[in-house]
């Protein structure tokens, strides 16, 4: 117990960079409202601009495309809506298809009225049937509004890469809209939001070394836009309301920077310590289950099911044991109960499955421990005699 | 150009606290989503909930009815709906009713349709009208829904206390609910959520000193609640979806800490100074007209028109003399344009007025430069030698 912590959930929230930590820090010392021309004002703004820069180049594209938000659950919230406005002329969007692995904050439905959101499967080995898609699409009801699209590019739970390209080419060819949810994928895959495809694109402060309590909608070109979510100040040009929290953003664009700096690099080195722990979960319990392993994956993803271990069962002993991973995604206020992610993909094992998911400051050591851990817990579960 | 910066414009944003920024620094170095069940995230759990507690304090409220927000813009959109639920029952808001002075936040109303909203005027004081109220409440068509009412407790461009008390006594005869924007009141005036008699409290952490990028929403018993505005993750009890901003929200508390205390003691020193203030600006510009001087304002605020100085030049020569106030409110992304405040006061100046708001750090030299000043520029403006 006395052993220092190992914490490998970063997807549900990574830990702050130290330069996220300190372009937040010497934020915090500046007095001012972003939106007030004194001085202080203005230097202020002059942060949130900033900011905007860099949040921007993290995803390939033009500062005056970012909407800073509260969070991408806000900003999925925000772009989730029938009610569009190209120009000043109201745009009906008439249904919402989302993959049946979205996040619950896209799954949701935002604004869509529950029977306006349409699932679309994904296949066994988890990645969205394009062919279900385009069935979907080419029965929608044209008349009702334009479609919707939501697939996100990377899955918190099993860090599968889903075909946006693929996906932005039958949306187009359907004349819909197409948001991708980039929160998993930012800094974990280099994004270009032109060459996506994506008519908006959402991202989170928190899950890439960034302070809580920012995040952003993209949007291409501003032509069309969802009526504003949260209204009053006029802020974001009139998009997103509310003072800016202009350290926060000071914070996210330097995570930003990080995020977008050497990816490759950084990413090979996550995924061979990723790989090494794999290797010695299967060589000490042949019999677990790698979800999502034969298919693409973003580097630093371990989703795995334990035969004859319950997944908030292993997750306490991770725990006791001084390793901090989730079961499923810890987006749920604590909730643990079959991960819909899994029943998409038809994996039916009532005992569920554990997440680990590392960063740019995992160790070996960690890795090392964490293997050590996963055979103890593999040979301790029941039945498991031969396992060990 | 060297001397020191005076800050004046508390009303926009405070300096953050040195103890919020101590509890905010604490809970930056925890790493963990509040959702996860592992240590870490019990550890940001309890910080969240120990916010809670303190928040609601400051309100005189119990902690089952914060609903944490990113800020009170966002708390304002999503109490300001028709569209609410009694347990597990719709329940339908027909109308809203706010006053002439609220903050932007809430006069455009939410998620209401424009012509939903009806205002309410003020008298020439800068005080809600009540009779005109009753009037409205009593024309409401009540099978088109329950009539909503917002009303402030305090102005943020006036400092003007409003009788809420007073409004929510009408409210009630009329089976309404009552909102109240407290963002400037709390801190500044004892709170008691019961005693007022309002269904529904905002108020936000950045301007009682506390670190952008939190508010709240206090509710009255969670028996009825507005249709949640932030969907997906079920945080907040359903009510609002989002990883919590557990930094802001210990940042938050600690404010929230501060402005509980002595609440007289400190209202009586920033009384003191705001008095010798206008006392001396009397005394330079005989001829300087003081909103809401006569009527019960909160002790920090002086909201002044110069004849002959528009408000724009003046905020400009202020600034370039070190001193940051604000022309009107700073909500509105730098726009300056004709204060609705004053307009509803019926005060027809077209040169606008500037706000000096003070806080708890606002020393004794500080007012007697920017007394200073006030006699500089007041000397400057057109044709007011016989005021210098």
């Amino acid at each position: 117990m006395s052993k220092e912590r190992i914490y490998m959930d970063w997807n549900a929230t990574a830990p702050l960079l130290a330069e996220a930590r300190d372009a937040f820090l010497s934020a915090l010392d500046l007095t001012g409202n972003p939106s007030s021309v004194h001085r202080e004002g203005r230097a202020v703004r002059a942060l949130v601009e900033n900011a905007r820069r860099d949040v921007a180049a993290l995803c390939g594209a033009e500062p005056s495309s970012v909407v800073f938000t509260s969070g991408a659950t806000e900003a999925a919230n925000m772009v989730l809506t029938p009610d569009f406005r190209m120009g000043r002329t109201p745009l009906r969007i008439g249904k919402l298809y989302v993959s049946a692995i979205e996040h619950p904050a896209v799954r949701e439905g935002g604004r869509f009225q529950r029977e306006d959101v349409i699932e679309v499967p994904v296949t066994k080995a988890g990645v969205i049937d394009c062919v279900a898609l385009e069935r979907s699409l080419s029965a929608h009801d044209r008349p009702s509004g334009l479609p919707m699209v939501a697939v996100m590019l990377a899955n918190n739970e099993t860090g599968i890469v889903q075909p946006v390209a693929e996906v932005a080419a039958i949306v187009r060819a359907h004349g819909g809209l197409l948001v991708v949810d980039a929160v998993q994928a930012a800094g974990r895959v280099p994004l270009s939001f032109g060459a996506l495809g994506a008519d908006f694109l959402i991202i989170s402060s928190h899950k890439i070394g960034g302070p809580k309590g920012a995040g952003a909608l993209l949007v291409r070109g501003e032509i069309m836009m969802p009526a504003p979510l949260v209204r009053g100040g006029g802020q974001e040009k009139g998009h997103r309301s509310g003072t800016e929290n202009a350290p926060a953003l000071a914070g996210f664009a330097a995570a930003a920077r990080a995020a977008s700096s050497d990816i490759e690099g950084r990413m090979n080195a996550i995924a061979a310590l990723r790989d090494r722990l794999e290797a010695e979960m299967r060589l000490t319990a042949p019999d677990v289950v790698i979800h999502g392993a034969d298919v693409a994956r973003i580097a630093n993803t371990t989703f795995f099911t334990l035969p004859g271990l319950k997944a908030e069962t292993g997750q306490i002993a991770f725990d006791l044991e001084g390793v901090a991973l989730s079961a499923g995604s810890a987006c749920s206020s604590g909730r643990v109960g079959q991960s819909h992610v899994l029943t998409a993909m038809r994996y039916d094992h009532r005992q569920g499955a554990l997440r680990i998911s590392i960063g740019v400051t995992t160790t070996q050591a960690e890795i090392e421990r964490c293997a050590h851990v996963f055979a103890k817990v593999a040979a301790r579960r029941r039945g498991a005699g031969e396992a060990a």
